[in-house]
């Protein structure tokens, strides 16, 4: 059995490792040997890891994916992976593709591709690292319904929003040690932004309701506005904020957003630590269900495509093939405007009789109810004089009545500003 | 695709629901309808739930299998099961079990004879329920090599302990209230002692070793020595007190074992309440793994049977066949005490100088290393005389060495008690 690598990074050298240290394991399980054939990269010349042997570097990547039974894409990017891939399967060769953002991009095309040429098409590497949850989803799950998925999907934000929590220090201090670590990128944009996170979340969405969901129809807000001063609070009223991934089904479609919220202490999520990852499934029939571990790195990443690339191999030897794409339910895709969820709103208002009630006046109007209200002690404000703290919490609300609300609040001569609105989910 | 269900209690009627409400979904995942063509049950004359056809019912099980391209086994129990399975086998049926006790105790021979046939065997229910753990085990971490499992697959003892340690219940009590919410059978023995967890840990432990273990090779030992005061320390002390079912691998071969043992509570698994399940799996790439969700109930188990049933009907339809028993590694099963572990020693010793050398002593003679000591108030003892109460934390030792030591430290003059001897995992 014939194994490309495409790309030799760092997921790409420990695949190479594995394929190369565990080679005998690897044929056992297959039924075949694996061999690995060649290893695209861009310049043979750069010194790679010893593992890595030479001979089998290529800057032809095109004639490489001709030559494999399997090809494994670890390169990222649109370009050339796309076309490196359809390449691959018109060749007959199955693929494993860590490559989340084509696939949120265009998956379509290529599954359509590979399920013409009858050859398989994996990816679980490509949704949260090392923890299965793509085989999960699209098989063990298959027998139930999906409601609703929250995922920790990128461990870099969960790194920086866990080190503001437990060192109290703020995003950009937070993104430079991860940065420091190797945990995030010179520019930090696709993890802050949630871009990355909106890519799996798209992939997810697709797997778990059966329909099409891309990139595009993300809804994606990302932590680069949440302060110290939120983290801390949060933790003070019994949160923690994390980046979610939210997939929903409803009877009017499917909603999928990306976006920092507050989840309840008491939740598995909010355990999650570091740079971990964690993906909480709720299912009509199995109810709720968490998938946790390394979200990124080399050895956790080239595990889950190397667990791919057995079942493909496999296939190549026993006979038959991987589920394809399972997009029959076509559901709508509702804007974030359709999603109901609750809120946490913290305000700075005078310290004086009747302030609250007013406030609370002003959510009742536009029919936000209030679920907890809660006034803490604050600093006295920039002009020295005292005020007051509010938090309250509402209970599900549409986000149109919630900004109106917002809106209507920061107008009253007695507040002085509003702080934040977040999210609360999980709850 | 004729579809068979054997057994009709709280698992068989929650199969027969999903297969009647979600008939339309199904037969769009699999590509073909799933014909439900009888439900084999002992008696067909009692009262069932009124999704059950009752003109389905049949008491002649033998006859059913024949009749069907999937069997579904939810009955349990060794026999009539595994003649029935056998037989379905045999005329070419694939078959779902969530029978755990079967698979840990003949897995092979079922295996073995579906192999011959060329049918699937899929059991994704028969270990911690909803949860998806054998799929991810057999092919996620296919490409990866696991070092450790550790589960907690026993949702009745994991709610007793949980009882003990959040409302102070002795064991009695909390497994009273187990029972009383339909936690716990009757006779609570399979699961307090620990035999359900020990079927479940040889089934893990084949499948994540490549490798046979029966239930006869695990080491047992249950919760019914653990007391609400163990409940009450282990938390002062920074621990859980879990039923684990514990796989590991190292070069001599496979140890697995299931008994009691302090989680730190910073660990993942100590977070796990009620009757929830959790397995945590440490792969050499992947590194720390956990799967969290229901272990037991009707609707969650229904739900790993019915990813299965689409998994093989998938099969049928499209050609391919999924993993069959991956035991080339042969590794030899290691007796537990090969199992190097930590341990906490407490004990009541006389409260006067010099008695905590004289034990730490003790320690030192057996080659037991001390990790941490700590001398607790302790209450008076029986005779009205103070006493004190230390508790001891070891590094890693063989399970031999541990007992030597206690035995000695029982013998000295100035130790009252020991009280209690856990193991320490997870740290």
């Amino acid at each position: 059995m014939r194994v490309a690598v495409l790309g030799c990074g760092v997921v790409g050298t420990e695949v190479v490792r594995l394929l190369t240290t565990q080679a005998s394991d690897l044929a056992a399980r297959v039924g075949a040997s694996l061999e690995l054939v060649g290893i695209a990269v861009r310049d043979t010349s750069i010194e790679r890891d010893p593992v890595v042997d030479r001979a089998l570097l290529t800057e032809d990547a095109e004639g490489l994916v001709e030559r494999a039974d399997v090809v494994v894409e670890v390169m990222g990017g649109i370009e050339p992976a796309r076309t490196l891939l359809l390449r691959a399967i018109e060749h007959g060769a199955a693929v494993v593709t860590a490559n989340k953002a084509l696939l949120a991009q265009d998956g379509p095309t290529l599954y359509a591709a590979a399920d013409a040429a009858g050859v398989d098409l994996y990816f679980e590497a490509a949704v949260a690292g090392a923890i299965p949850i793509v085989r999960p989803v699209r098989e063990s799950l298959v027998g139930d319904r999906v409601q609703r998925v929250l995922g920790i999907v990128n461990g870099t934000t969960n790194y920086v929003l866990d080190k503001m929590s437990t060192e109290g220090l703020d995003l950009d201090a937070a993104v430079k040690e991860a940065q420091a670590l190797g945990y995030a990128e010179a520019d930090p944009t696709a993890d802050v932004e949630g871009y990355d996170a909106a890519a799996k979340a798209a992939i997810l969405a697709s797997l778990a309701f059966h329909t099409r969901v891309s990139i595009d129809d993300v809804d994606r807000e990302g932590i680069s506005g949440i302060t110290a001063d939120d983290v801390v609070w949060a933790e003070r009223t019994g949160y923690a904020i994390k980046l979610l991934a939210i997939a929903e089904r409803s009877d009017q479609g499917v909603q999928v957003r990306v976006h920092p919220a507050l989840v309840p202490l008491t939740h598995p999520l909010a355990g999650v630590r570091g740079a971990y990852n964690a993906v909480f499934v709720e299912a009509e029939a199995a109810g709720e269900l968490m998938f946790y571990g390394r979200g990124a790195g080399g050895a956790p990443t080239a595990s889950a495509v190397l667990g791919d690339v057995v079942s493909v191999a496999r296939h190549r030897v026993l006979g038959g093939k991987g589920p394809v794409e399972s997009s029959y339910a076509a559901l709508p895709v509702l804007p974030a405007s359709a999603a109901r969820t609750r809120y946490q709103v913290r305000i700075d208002v005078d310290d004086r009789p009747g302030v609250l009630a007013t406030v609370a006046a002003v959510f009742a109007t536009h029919g936000v109810s209030i679920e907890a209200m809660r006034q803490a002690p604050a600093p006295l404000g920039p002009d020295g004089v005292g005020f007051a703290r509010l938090i309250l919490t509402t209970h599900q609300a549409s986000e149109e009545a919630l900004s109106a609300t917002v809106a209507a609040v920061a107008d009253l001569d007695a507040v002085r500003r509003v702080i934040s609105v977040l999210r609360v989910e999980g709850a």
